[in-house]
């Protein structure tokens, strides 16, 4: 496993995706010097977007949080995140009624149309539950574990709505040793309670590079070879980059340590286009 | 599928093996007439027995929340749990240090034994991490979900130590149309999230089954072909009775509804030797 | 569970996307009078496209069947096929060395390109089992299944690379109660068995249903919601045009049968916009 | 992880259970010196047995294949084969019809008794499909796997009988870097496609050990505490020694190398009592 520095691959690309925790940030905040970077891409007109598996808010809040650190150069216009396909999907297919949610209110905000109302699952009654044509998984906050867990596993067992669940991830990093179940883990065992399958949308599924490439074409017109996907994960940045026709690079500053990557890659059969200790241009 | 009346099925066997939840009893309390099967019985000379997935209590205590509904024939040598085969498991195989649990204070007092101390996950902290040597998951009770089940999953990615899950139910129902999430769904998807097995004591393993055999062959030494098991869940009673070389009966009582039971049986191929409506003897 | 007919519900849409076995023809052949249904859609100015898991043929070839069987519209054009991802992912991601493959000698002819040679897998040996680089399962017939299946075990333990499967199916039918297993089937036993993710381009991965709608909207600007998909089975057809956001008609003419269909889509939670008995207009 | 040797860990314990391939054997013949060990347990009165996931054999053919490389002690009586299991739920469920089978004439002979007749899959047809009562599968040799197991897939979906499977592993080596497709990889394989599981039986299943540990005990009766079980695979002969209570010693002469050992219990969670280079005594 050859280890190449990120700056000596991007003469290839005309567009490069970045995942976004583990890649740009960590626990700790941003990864030290990423601006230069983003620097760096402006000046070699390289387009730039974040695709991230994040449907705790809306594109105009994730912004908000790099702007907050001092990253100002992430607009919302840049980033495309599994909540956004999640709303689609309630704008196409739902089109009355309530939309029962877990998270937080904030999360749910974000996915409200015109003709839907949301409401958590903890206020579905017997006065409301005929009214309920989907069930969105945004968050793993905002509810009562106990209390609202169980009335989702009542609640799917006796409506016909289609599951949504926004973000496939089972766990995100909370400080260097330590990890927090994620609303994707808590998606799979109400799936393995209820014997459903729920829809899942984010990396490594196609569709979250669809809405990327759109982005793209509509400045200039690119091939898929031109693009790369800069991740920390094999099984989502980088199955779903490869899966989709772009060139991958796994990055380790986040969930793949240096010491296991060759392992991973060959276990899994996974295989980057490259490895990369970080996406740092000195 | 012929439906047979329980007494007409009796006179070949000379041992009965009994699920609890969906055969004698309901979340309204004993199937009414239940007392008449097990007077049957005693004058016929078929020994008896509960082979139960429970973890949450004692025998001692499983048999006075039966005496408590007034049937004062199951006594707790007639009782054989999950939680006797989690109990055998830690004497035999975990000699020292602390055994966390997720559970009832009451569910832990019966798995504590002389060299073992018994401590909620919500007390392991980094001054005692280091003699944990066993993770238990006994009720879906008595702990903070939010809390204690992300503890858990970082707990098991800290510890390399056996996870033990002593029900190996996803559900149990709570009225007629409600279920509520047991341990063992809240083991699924621990163990999804973490990527290591549980060690699962319950039916349909044949464990369970061994346990009551040595009861009934300490009494008489009878033939497995001799042992009928009677149970409402095809995935556990019937599959594992099956499985053990048992004659095994289905009843409609419980989990397995008249209308459905045909059609669950082809679609699953676990077929029982028998079905009845229920237990009852008129 | 209303039943409607299938022109009843077409002026609501611009386009719609065909599911091939099951929906235009079965195991004897095309499904009676459905080229009145092409020249009503013709008629109408509604746009069509079949939609198919299949990899064992070029589009050409898939075109040729139809003509033979006497139905001239269904061009190349028109067809969207699994085996096209599976070609595209090999052109933009491998770009020399040799292609392994279990499969008819027909069905590689498609996927080879400029810099790459297909090899049939019994034709690996020591002496050009390092040049392989990529697996790519195209077909059920045309290998010896104990030898090419043990072969193709060690194959992928040997070399870190990635593994296609260019049609998701588990089965396909072959006659009115005779089925035969698909070689998406046969990959699930290897990757079982390998331990490895292949990775599966076809239904109900939103890159097929991408092809199409890049094909419909050359031709004219319309959305997701003027687009029906058509399909006999849930877990593909229904399942991958609900999550892209189109609108689904459940046919009863292949996978799923009339008196079985309501309880399946309980059990699923796959619900169709539409049912019909089939795509026959009268 | 420390390894210690095979006589050191010997002291406490009244009887050793070992797995056969991998232990005792490799695709080369006897474990050189393994005639030593046996010398030492009767020596110093330990029992001994074979506790194989085997059903292609009888104990007595599996016992002959022993002696033809010169290692006369493993007499039949030491053996305890998953194909034990097999026959015995043969003989206690199934009492008239036809069993089906796929492996080899030699195989099926084995399992059969008095009431019930063994015909190979291939021989299935119309004619006699209606007495088919269960189907067992019992080795990868001795059929023709293209047409046998479409032959089975099929016989499966038309009759709800029980499919047992007699040896849970995947794989079986064949030479140092290569493996072939073992029966329990193919019945995975059927499974998925049906939709229905299978009855197996083999490790790390209780009943196993169970069969084992009655033999032991007809000679003297001790505790479970007093028995080791040595295997080469985590996954089956130490998780299922585990479970049952036994303590366990894990070698690293077949499936497990000394350079992933650690890795691997680390990751899994499968953590054996001693780890030992092998069971070679000198």
């Amino acid at each position: 496993m050859e280890i190449v520095s990120f700056k000596s691959i991007l003469p290839k690309y005309k567009a490069v995706f970045f995942d976004a925790f583990g890649v740009l940030k960590n626990y700790k905040g941003l990864i030290p010097g990423i601006e230069k970077t983003f620097a760096y891409l402006t000046e070699n007109n390289i387009q730039y977007y974040i695709v991230t598996n994040d449907a705790s808010r809306s594109p105009q809040q994730l912004a908000e949080s790099y702007h907050k650190l001092g990253l100002n150069v992430i607009t919302s216009d840049r980033i495309i995140s599994s909540g956004m396909l999640a709303k689609e999907y309630l704008d196409l297919k739902v089109n009355s009624g309530i939309v029962a949610y877990l998270g937080t209110e904030n999360s749910a905000h974000y996915i409200e149309s015109s003709g839907l109302k949301t409401l958590p699952v903890s206020q579905i009654d017997d006065s409301n539950i005929n009214e309920v044509n989907a069930l969105v998984l945004l968050d793993d906050e905002g509810f009562n574990w106990f209390f609202d867990l169980n009335k989702t596993v009542n609640l799917i067992r006796k409506r016909t709505i289609p599951a949504i669940v926004a973000n496939t991830d089972n766990t995100y990093p909370l400080t260097k040793h330590e990890v927090a179940i994620a609303i994707g883990g808590i998606a799979t065992m109400i799936e393995s309670i209820v014997g459903k399958s729920f829809i899942r949308f984010g990396k490594p599924d196609s569709q979250m590079f669809m809405f990327a490439l759109e982005q793209v074409r509509f400045k200039e017109p690119i091939g898929k070879h031109e693009i790369l996907m800069v991740g920390d994960t094999l099984h989502t940045d980088i199955l779903g980059g490869n899966k989709f026709g772009l060139d991958t690079a796994l990055v380790l500053t986040g969930n793949t340590r240096m010491d296991e990557a060759e392992t991973k890659i060959k276990s899994t059969g996974i295989v980057p286009t490259h490895v990369c200790e970080s996406v740092i241009i000195d």
